[in-house]
């Protein structure tokens, strides 16, 4: 019955890639610990850069620094 | 002090069912905890069904299989 | 598909009493989603008083307090 | 390595406040626990007053009251 | 900057399956979506059987009945 | 109405650390956003370090390496 929230900044994930996540994420959970997928449960969040923050930055300003 | 929060799938949840989500959330934590109303929030996430998987696959797929 | 989540403090909440926030809130979500319990997580969180503030306050302060 | 996670109500929230946050944060982990910025990240939610309730009621409709 | 919660019932999960767990999930992230290792975070919770709800039961009581 | 949740690793943080990470935040919230203190909750989720990955290595190694 595992629970996986994957949270990530918001900047054109497509929709294969969210399935990639989906089954690699459920995968590890049946690999490392024989969990059964139909209850294995993989949520994705996508955060705006203006609302993650990392070492007193948002990351919408570190983008546009770089 | 309860904070409850709710996850499902983003596919049409009116304000009727979210005001219903809510007072039902709160009342249950009235009647088996003995929780103070006041402050108990409720929080209600709608996850777009690219972004959640069961079962290896996304929720959009399945429910276009269907 | 829903995943609930109750966050509340750790002040000798029973076996008992966590079965009836389970059932409860799995039953708010066939209520007025129309959702299939088999695939309905109820995660209960018990957060120790020292660590949950409201009002600035330990609620482990707020309880020797009253 | 510390997580911060901010949940308030989308109601206007500007990129500076949320510059504010984010940087309020991240120094409240320096100054309390010697927490290096680098690694701290900061997360901020903004969730409709559709889906966030307290007292059994929907922000939206608390804030029509008033 | 990812960020990783996975959530499983606290059933004697050791410590190198905890490191297969992490190692996986950051390299889920780097194989998908290219992310940074370093800025990859993954943080396991392990909830009591108790505090463990699927289809209206405790999952302690779901191991009890197999 | 804001919700705070910071997670950190556990290692030794004191209850005063916690009383000054709650005031802290709370008063963030307060400057920042004008938001009221007496519904602005803080909840700490302290992690062992064996289940907090960073850079695809579990934090407990990490500490040991130093």
């Amino acid at each position: 019955m595992p629970y996986i929230n994957i949270k990530v900044t918001k900047e054109g994930v497509t929709k294969e890639q969210k399935q990639a996540l989906i089954s690699g994420a459920t995968q590890l959970m049946v690999s490392v610990l024989n969990k059964v997928p139909s209850t294995t449960f993989v949520v994705i969040d996508e955060v705006e850069t203006d609302n993650w923050g990392i070492g007193y930055d948002q990351v919408s300003v570190l983008r546009e620094k770089k």
